[in-house]
């Protein structure tokens, strides 16, 4: 596997990421996925433009975020995956330096690591539905900055594995947030529901995706919060991710959601996501 | 500079963290800072039971973390630090894996990373005091496990740090939690207050020492949490951490506090302090 780590083109085993790294002992830095369908990256601008605002937000100098487009398709062709189904991960992190807390000096390189490989899609589990669990939100409140700094995710992520579920789902003051690595939605009356962009949650790219295809089959697409007991009650939800896809939730807390199968909405918006990333 | 590295004693440059390692990619693991007086490291058991404590916490399987004793002890004679004033550092992930959110296999090993080097103590700032933000604490809520994902510390401190400030202190629902990488004292009518523990700050071992000084001075220690209006009026407040030891506090946010010098409950603590870990 060839990845890009600051400026070249390397095999992997060669990476050598410093004990000092601030991306490793500070979780200083941000990173971003991207799906890659038969070798072409999937709205990759709308991404580097996610990234190049999480590098804003917390301030690492990195001009042009914008050039990882022909660092992916260099990448794709030297792991020959021009026709594969993969994914690129991102992530810069504040660079080397002594540790602490406060950035260091201005001069210090920003360590930029990119690496692509091969994805196999859940298509089983897109018709079949997952079960999520619910889980206090206990995360910091700047989820919209696209940091490393998950160790909430992982252990939330955990119990959802440790129960059988695919996913945990947080809830912050009693309404649904999103989950550890996707957005969450919910069907009410044929109406989409998802939460508002903001400090708690970060807005997705498939989210947008699941936006657009709303508006474009007339399906109503509500930005509000759910409040976690109606949520139990919704006609169907799913799970939005730039992995995930779409991917119905037909149990929560092992007791069923809806039907306890993949709703209409939930199919609909699949089969014109496949679509939207195959045409 | 030689550093422990999974097992080994190895020059430092030659420590390769994978870019496949949970601490650089989510943030997966914990630390710790022992100072080390004249070549001994101080309550190094206390440091590393809270070590044990944390690693249980985000449940890393790692049996013995009483056997950075030894470690510990190596460091000091491999790098010739017997009569320095210095610092060990210990970080230990969740490893090297496939990047998923849920734990890896659990056959995988931690990463295990210590290092020792000497510190040049802040003594003039001892005397003087030093300046304090005051900043929403925007942290997760178990900030009393001492975890690697510290974003939202380093962003606090760089806010300070462009203020002029030495410290940033953060403000939970209008009370004084602790500081980026220090616990908060206030001292109101010669007693010392500071936050209780639990799941808003993280238990200092440096807060422990003090504990233990003011009971053999017959100073009132009252661990409840000060609303920051209060703070604000405080007779005198310090900042207490590891390598900071017993910080004055003698501005905040641009204005005094008390008289705007070292007060004399933390000129009494410090000396203790000194006598406690020079003995």
């Amino acid at each position: 596997m060839i990845v890009y780590f600051n400026g070249q083109y390397i095999p992997k085993e060669q990476v050598v990421i410093s004990p000092d790294d601030r991306g490793f002992l500070l979780a200083d830095g941000t990173y971003e996925v991207v799906r890659i369908y038969r070798g072409k990256p999937y709205r990759i601008k709308d991404h580097l433009d996610r990234f190049a605002e999480s590098l804003s937000k917390i301030r690492i100098n990195f001009p042009n975020p914008h050039v990882f487009e022909s660092i992916t398709e260099e990448l794709i062709r030297l792991n020959g995956l021009e026709n594969a189904e993969a994914a690129l991960y991102i992530q810069i992190t504040r660079g080397v330096a002594p540790r602490r807390h406060p950035f260091p000096d201005p001069s210090t390189p920003p360590t930029v690591y990119a690496t692509v490989y091969p994805v196999k899609p859940d298509t089983a589990k897109w018709e079949s539905g997952v079960n999520v669990i619910l889980t206090p939100d206990i995360r910091w409140s700047r989820c919209d900055i696209k940091s490393v700094s998950l160790l909430a995710n992982v252990l939330a992520a955990q119990e959802a594995s440790e129960q059988g579920a695919e996913e945990a789902v947080f809830v912050r003051n009693g309404f649904i947030t999103e989950g550890t690595h996707t957005n969450v939605c919910a069907v009410f009356g044929g109406e989409v529901w998802t939460h508002p962009a903001g400090e708690f949650i970060l807005g997705g790219i498939t989210r947008e995706s699941v936006r657009e295809l709303c508006q474009q089959a007339g399906i109503g697409f509500v930005e509000k919060p759910i409040p976690y007991d109606r949520f139990l009650k919704a006609d169907e939800a799913f799970l939005l991710g730039t992995t995930t896809e779409i991917m119905p939730v037909v149990e929560v807390n092992g007791k069923k959601i809806g039907t306890g199968r993949r709703g209409t909405v939930a199919k609909k918006l699949q089969e014109l996501f496949f679509e939207m990333t195959h045409s």
